[in-house]
């Protein structure tokens, strides 16, 4: 069966957003409180534009919120679409999990086998 | 002070390999176990070399390992780069966690002086 490739999803966007040192110290800084564009480009040794650029792809993946206030513009961290992405990591972290559990088990049964082997037929006939 | 804008990090490479969905695809299928890139690449509705291209970004990113068998090449899963995703998630969750408690604890506190009001002088001059 061949698997579509299909517009970019929600997850898509939001490990996309969080792919940049630059988007993720934003972010830090927002979940301590709202803030203006000006303050958030403060920090950092780029444009405004530059910035503005970043701050576009988090609202996009919807972690950034926008308020504006006459000309003032507010933004603020929105937390929800982190939990798709840690969703998605840790049911791949459980597969793995759960397959080295699996071989771990494997090992195991492997190794009582060979502790106590079952009596054989021969070693019998050989102690009569 | 200033942030500089420094090369892409480990978990930049994660992220980015992760924010797409055939290569989210493939991480899913090699979690079951190691397999060829022919095999890989059969379910996607694209090229061989485009799928090589997607593989290329997650070895990038330390995700999945190559193993070379004469001509054959056999990948596998290594999940070691999501602990560090998760992680960051995780503490950003855990931050806007904090900030919530912090709130609700103070508008509790609001809510108990405005059902407790401390006695008023006036009142009790009144009283009298």
């Amino acid at each position: 069966m061949q698997t579509a490739i299909s517009a970019p999803t929600n997850l898509d966007h939001t490990l996309l957003a969080l792919a940049d040192p630059t988007r993720r110290a934003i972010l830090r800084r927002l979940s301590g409180g709202e803030a203006r564009v000006t303050e958030l480009a403060q920090p950092f040794a780029m444009s405004l534009n530059a910035v503005s650029k970043h701050i576009r792809m988090l609202e996009r993946a919807g972690l950034v919120h926008r308020r504006r206030v006459g000309r003032e513009h507010f933004l603020s961290f929105q937390p929800e679409p982190l939990d798709e992405a840690a969703a998605w990591i840790e049911s791949q972290r459980a597969m793995w999990t759960a397959r080295l559990d699996a071989l771990e088990n494997l090992l195991l049964a492997e190794d009582r086998a060979a502790a106590n082997p079952p009596p054989r037929k021969e070693t019998a006939d050989e102690e009569r």
